[in-house]
């Protein structure tokens, strides 16, 4: 079943106009929430942050997100999952095509809910990842669908036998191209501010308050690709990632190449949190 | 009527799914081909680009170019425009979201032709320009559809009255939001290389060429903001708003506010072409 604006209809009903901004421009943003043991996980803060895209690119709901949130809720009762994911999208709708924002577009949503088990194994052994240039625009800040170096990014490490792409900005790791990334260095976790350059994950800003529960200190700060490729352990997290430990950077290993303490510890706690 | 992969058929039959790669992710790429007297105008050299568009982002057409060509023709044949244009665009399919390249999907093609007058009030009067920070992604030279950077700059040009945004990458003049653009100074035409902070447009080319024959001084050589203020002549280019002056930008006159000389010699020469 899909979330089609206000109506939960059958995928085959679902009439997305060949004029949607979504589909000839990618104006529009979007979400991925997780859902564990049936239920969503930090969705309030999943719905902060879309109504903070929204607001960027002065595009609004169709209706009060009061009511969005009651939508998605029964999406996820009609086509519950265990675990898995909700995704959603807002575009600003149909119009004959212009750059500029039409006069009368509505906005369309389409939500949908989608099994996705754990990646308990890459959560085990970790990941390797690919270093990349980081050619996207400078409004990171926004999850907007304009995805195509993030598209590019990813395939480029799946070619590299990598299972993330780690964006450098000239000398300054800025995050992954679906993930942040976070180095432990010196006794501390540095990961970048959130600023322009990168999407201000929700669980990176989770993460970061379970660091501060087990006393690792962490600190929003750019760090360069000789700091990531000299660090002790290296994680990078996202919504369906969650701490995933990076054990290898274009095939030389992370510290000693496994996982380590700090990362494993972070795990931990992450687990007791969906439990 | 619409051409959807191999078929002409009616809007509403066109089915575009969800996951659609371009709905998603803005995964594909596009072209406007202009129309003039129901014939296609430069119509290789669209295809040439799309051909390279594509490439760059390893995507393929469901089927040969030439086929394609046939069904474009087909299509106007069915919906003719007179003074119009076909747009088309490409993308990467349906597939699971998932950022990677799908292993099976295949590439959905949509193309449609619309009645377009020429702006010829604009070519007669020019338009003001709006200055905007050009925070794109470096590949501006692939006609893609993530275009968010560009929908908002002119969103922004019109709410400041202004016709079309110029972009300025740093102290350097790129190019306009949906245009190329040229300023004529110290007796020469100068506009951006064509590298990957622009897209090399049909008509930017094709003006070049009338430039020659008009024997006009033409280099495509970076120039700053600086040199845009002070020029004699400023035009934009692009295939729908051909060869269009700028006669003031964000509200101070270019040169002495009128449409310059070479330009109206540029005008008529292009009206030669396609007449």
């Amino acid at each position: 079943m899909i979330l089609w604006n206000d109506r939960i209809v059958k995928r085959e009903e679902v009439q997305i106009d060949i004029e949607d901004r979504g589909y000839q421009f990618g104006d529009g943003v979007y979400e991925v929430i997780r859902v564990y043991h049936g239920k969503p996980f930090q969705l309030d803060e999943h719905l902060e942050r879309l109504e903070r895209s929204l607001n960027e690119i002065r595009l609004a709901l169709p209706y009060p997100m009061e009511d969005f949130k009651h939508l998605l809720q029964q999406l996820l009762d009609k086509d519950p999952v265990t675990d898995g994911i909700i995704y959603l999208q807002v575009t600003r709708g149909n119009a004959l095509r212009s750059h500029a924002f039409p006069s009368e577009a509505k906005s369309v949503v389409t939500a949908y809910t989608r099994e996705m088990p754990r990646p308990t194994k890459s959560l085990a052994e970790g990941i390797g990842a690919h270093l990349t240039n980081d050619i996207r625009w400078l409004r990171c800040d926004i999850k907007s669908l304009n995805l195509l170096g993030n598209v590019l990014a990813k395939q480029e490490a799946l070619d590299n036998d990598c299972g993330e792409a780690l964006f450098h900005r000239g000398d300054i790791v800025t995050e992954g191209s679906s993930s942040n990334v976070f180095i432990k260095k010196d006794g501390a976790w540095l990961t970048h501010p959130a600023n322009h350059l990168i999407l201000n994950g929700i669980t990176r800003r989770f993460v970061m308050r379970l660091m501060a529960d087990l006393e690792m200190p962490v600190k929003e700060e750019a760090f360069k690709i000789a700091d990531l490729l000299n660090a002790d352990e290296v994680i990078i997290t996202s919504t369906t990632q969650e701490v995933m430990p990076v054990v290898s950077i274009d095939g030389e290993p992370v510290g000693n190449g496994e996982v380590g303490e700090w990362t494993r510890s972070l795990q931990n706690a992450f687990e007791r949190h969906i439990s």
